[in-house]
């Protein structure tokens, strides 16, 4: 195993008593000691502590959209994703089964984990080293997060987009549903008449077919570049900044 | 308006800033400075401060009844009572609108400020100050959470006290619904015949009535007193301490 000194310098905190860290990294599987218990504790701070960052950070965003993006940032595959980098699955401790079945790699362990630490810093250092963890390891984060787009999905994007060049609403059409009832595919096509834009795509469901073919037709709107016309008296709360970056006309 | 100094008093906590409590303490449909970002805020600081505090108070209890613990402590309904404990109607600022419909009663506008005012207890004065309004706010509360009963439904509770006493589940019978479909009413009975008790309750929904129905015998247990035989072999965990006290045999 490699050595916890590691993983405590890549979290900026080295523990007053190690058996908190010890005790956040067991999985239940492995012990009775395990990190249940300090996952609801860390799963609180890290909320809190999220919240008060992205209200420092966007002063003029609601509440509405604030816990959106929360969401976003505090959800199992982003917290996966940090417990990754920390390369928290060298510090695990999981029973037999688990080790065997790869326990180590799924997201919920790491997520799960993750929230333990954070719940075990804030037992160890108290509220302040908690917060200074959780900031840390979420700069990376919050420097990406653009208010208008994060945890929206792409059916809700496109037509954020369209309604911000005043543009109808886009068509979708399912156009063939093929295979046996238990596993359907649907053929959805989604169209902009006033860009002449049309695609195609399919999905297990009509909703998952839509917001496949809603992401194509924003790539291609992208690709397209800035808006003309009309949309220069777009209003600024329907402005968007989409996920692939288009120069803004209106700022 | 009564002086705002006397809910800083109640609250335990003299804001530097008088802006962020009036600001708290503002609905959205007085004024654009409303309360609704600081409710964010003061929503996450106050589930981490609830989890932080039955963490402590309750070493033994798993994370999941935690979690049902703290829905309870941090619901609508408990937060409205605290802040009519704090007379909070009295300095609500309310549109006109909603100052005629008596919105200074309604419990979401209440459980919404009382939040808005952790919030801005935390922005105004850090953690600490958020961590020990809270604390000293819900220390009432705390002191009466018995973690094996609260937030639970009457028919979970009727089951855990029978189980506890090795005895059958309850049985529950729709005996007649009666009015019009979308008026119905349903009169169940709940049977408990090795305790020889039967009730019947009515209500608009089948659920309802059951969970009536077993508040009723659930009382009725209670007032029979203490279980013998068979139940002094219970296992500890199948213990059930009611709202209502029961002597407990095996502690």
């Amino acid at each position: 195993m490699t050595s916890l000194a590691n993983l405590e310098s890549a979290l900026g905190y080295r523990f007053n008593d190690q058996a908190f860290l010890d005790q956040a990294l067991t999985h239940r599987s492995h012990n009775a000691r395990h990190n249940e218990r300090f996952e609801f504790l860390g799963d609180s701070v890290l909320n809190f502590v999220v919240a008060a960052l992205l209200f420092d950070r966007f002063p003029k965003v609601d509440e509405g959209d604030l816990s959106r993006l929360r969401a976003n940032l505090v959800k199992q595959s982003s917290l996966a994703e940090i417990a990754q980098s920390l390369h928290l699955s060298n510090f695990l401790r999981l029973g037999e089964g688990e080790l065997k079945s790869g326990g180590f790699r799924r997201p919920s362990i790491l997520a799960d984990a993750l929230e333990a630490i954070f719940g075990a810093v804030f037992l160890d250092g108290g509220f302040d080293a908690a917060q200074s963890v959780v900031s840390r390891l979420y700069a990376p984060l919050l420097a990406k997060v653009d208010p208008k787009t994060l945890g929206k999905d792409p059916k809700t994007l496109l037509q954020e987009l369209l309604q911000g060049r005043k543009l109808d609403l886009p068509q979708y059409t399912v156009v063939a549903t093929r295979g046996a009832a238990h596993s359907q595919m649907f053929d959805v096509e989604c169209a902009v008449p006033k860009l002449d834009l049309k695609v195609s795509a399919s999905g297990t469901s009509r909703r998952a077919a839509e917001q496949l073919a809603a992401t194509e037709i924003i790539a291609l709107i992208q690709a397209m570049g800035p808006a003309k016309g009309g949309s220069r008296r777009a209003r600024k709360n329907t402005q968007l900044s989409l996920p692939v970056a288009v120069p803004q006309e209106n700022k």
